[in-house]
C-alpha cells in the first residue's frame, strides 16, 4: 500500500502543502513536486499520422512514480477557481499516456487507485472551489480512479489554513481513514 | 473596437479553431496562439519578502496584446473537463500582473473587457464542459470582465465540430452580435 | 413515437411555453400541464414498516401519462435557480414510484425514454441555470433516461423569450431532431 | 439573536434532522417544520394586472417566523439531488413576498441574515449534491441572506447518518460557531 502526494503548488511550505500534511501526518508517503519537474505542454496528435512523438521532458518520471502508487492525493492551491497550470500540464499529458504502447494498461493500472483531492484557495473556496472538484470527479470516473473524499480549505496569506478547523478536521478524518487502510494490508 | 482571440489549443486548424472561425467570419481579429509562446507556471510570490520577481518568458508580450483589445475570445480545447494547460498557464500569471507596478491599473482595465469562451470537447461537452463555464464566470467576475457568453461544442476527430449543427448555430450568433457592435462603434 | 411535454410552470402562455411551442411546432404531443394537477409532497416511507401508503391524488394519472411517452420534454420556468416546486414535487414522487407493485418495470420502462430540458430564467439563465441542468444529469442517470438536450433561454416579462434569438434557434434545432426521428420509426 | 430551522423532510426523526441535531445541540431554536404547513405552488402573477392575488394557505405563518430569526438553518433531504419539494414550494413563494404590500422590506429584512444549509442523501452527497449547495449560494445572493456554511451528510436508512463521521464534526463545528455568536450578543 503505497501512497503518493502529488503537489502542484509552487510555494514551500504552502497552504496547500501545510493542510496535506494533516492527511499524512505519520504515513508513510511518496512526495512528487510537480514544480520540481519540468513539463511540456501536450502537443494534442491523437489523430496525426505517426500519433504522438516522442517528448523529451521529465513527464515520464513523474507518471512512472505516480503509477507506483496506491493511493493518490492531488494537492493542488486554487489558482483562478480551479487546479494550478502545473498541475492541469501533467493531468493534459495523460491523453499521450493512453496512446503510449510503453503503457498499453495506463487506464487498468489507474483504475484499481484510489484517490483524494486536497485544495487550499482564498476566495470562498467551499463555494467558488466546487467546480473544480466537479471536474476531478470527471477526471476520475473516465480514467476510472475511485474518487475517495476531498477537502477545501481557505487560506491565503501564509499558514492561514490553520485557521480553518473544518478543514483541518476534515484532513485529519482522511487521515484515518488512510491510517486504517494501511494497517489492514 | 478591436477583438482577440486567445487560442489555448495545440493542434493547427482543430475542431476549437474551426468554431471560432464561424464566431470572427469577417471580423477583424488579433489572433493570439498561446502555444507559439513561452509562458512559465506562475511562482506564487504574493506574500514573499520582496513581492514576485520578474520572469523572463513570453508572458509580457501576450499579456500586453490581450490588454489592447476590447472583446477577448477565449478559445479552448477541452481538456480533461477543463482549460488547456496552457491556457490555464497564461490566466495563473494574471496573478502577477495584478502586483506588478508597470501594470498597476490592469484590473480596471480587464474591467471594461467583454468576453466569450469557446470550448470543444469530445466527451459530453454540454454536460460536462459546465463546470468550466462556472470557472469562466468566477474568473471574470473577479477581474471585472463582462462573461457575453459562450459556445460548447462536441468534436474529437479532425473536423467533427461541423457535424454540431447546435453549437455552428450559436458561433454564427455570437459573430451578429460581435458585427452589430463594431458597427455601433 | 409518442412525445410527452412535461410543463412545471403557473403562467399560461409563459416564455417556457412559448419557447417550447418552438420545440414542438408541428409535431404531435401530449401536453401535461403539472398545474391542473394536485400532487402531494412525498411522505418518505422507504424505510417505514409496511412501505409507502396509498396517496390520494392525482401522480397516478400524470405518472401514467409520462410512461406512455417515449421522449419528455421537460420544460419549467426557472424559478429560484432551480424547477418549479411544481415539478419538484412531482419528480420526488418518483421514489414511492420505484417501490410501487403496481409498477415493478418502472426503472425499466423509464430507462428506454429520451429527455430534453426547456428552462427559461429571468437572471441570466445560461450561468446560473447550469446547477438546474447538472441535477437534471443526475436524476436521468439515476432513471437510465438519455439526457438527449437541453435549451436554456432568458425571459421574465411575458413574451421576452421572443428576444432571445440563441435559445429559439436551439428550441429550433431540437425540433428538426425530433421531426426527423418520428419520420424515421 | 434567533436561529430558526427550517426542515423540508417528510420523515420523522429522519438522518437529516439527526445531522441538524448535532448543529443546534445546546442552543435555543425555533423549528419550522415545513410538511406540517399547508403551502401551495406559486401561481406567478408578477405580470399580471392586479399582481398577485392573495392565497389561502399556512405560507404567511411561516414566512413570520422566518423573518423573526437572525439565523437560519435550511435542513432538507436530499431528494432527487436537489431540496425537497416542500422546501422548494416554500422558496419560491418568496416571488410573492417580494412584491407583497405587507412586506415591503422583506429583502432588507433578509439581507441581514445569515444561513446554513444541512443536507442529507442518499447517493454521494459530497459530489452530486453540489449543485444544491450552488443554487442555494445563487438563492442567498438574490436576497441578500450571506451564506455561512453547509454540511452535506451521506444517509439512506434510518440513522445511517450517525456513521459519516465527517458530516458529524462539520455539524459540531457549526454548532460551535453559532454558540460563540449567541454568547457575543
Amino acid at each position: 500500500m503505497k501512497i503518493g502526494v502529488i503537489y502542484g503548488g509552487t510555494r514551500v511550505t504552502g497552504n496547500t502543502e501545510t493542510l496535506t500534511e494533516r492527511v499524512i501526518q505519520g504515513l508513510p508517503v511518496e512526495k512528487i513536486y510537480l514544480k520540481d519537474y519540468h513539463i511540456k505542454p501536450i502537443n494534442d496528435e491523437r489523430h496525426s499520422q505517426g500519433g504522438f512523438k516522442e517528448v523529451t521532458d521529465d513527464y515520464k518520471a513523474i507518471i512512472d512514480r505516480v503509477l507506483d502508487c496506491d493511493i493518490l492525493l492531488f494537492a493542488t492551491p486554487i489558482y483562478w477557481f480551479s487546479m494550478s497550470g502545473t498541475m492541469k500540464l501533467f493531468i493534459d499529458r495523460w491523453s499521450q499516456t493512453l496512446k503510449d504502447e510503453r503503457y498499453t494498461d495506463f487506464k487498468k493500472v489507474m483504475a484499481v487507485k484510489k484517490a483524494y483531492v486536497i485544495a487550499v484557495g482564498g476566495d470562498n473556496p467551499l463555494l467558488k472551489g466546487l467546480p473544480l472538484i466537479q471536474q476531478f470527479q470527471y477526471i476520475f470516473d473516465f480514467i476510472g480512479i475511485s474518487f475517495e473524499g476531498y477537502v477545501l480549505g481557505k487560506g491565503n496569506k501564509p499558514a492561514e489554513i490553520l485557521q480553518d478547523e473544518q478543514a483541518l478536521r476534515n484532513a485529519s478524518q482522511i487521515q484515518r481513514t488512510l491510517e486504517r487502510e494501511i494497517k489492514l494490508k
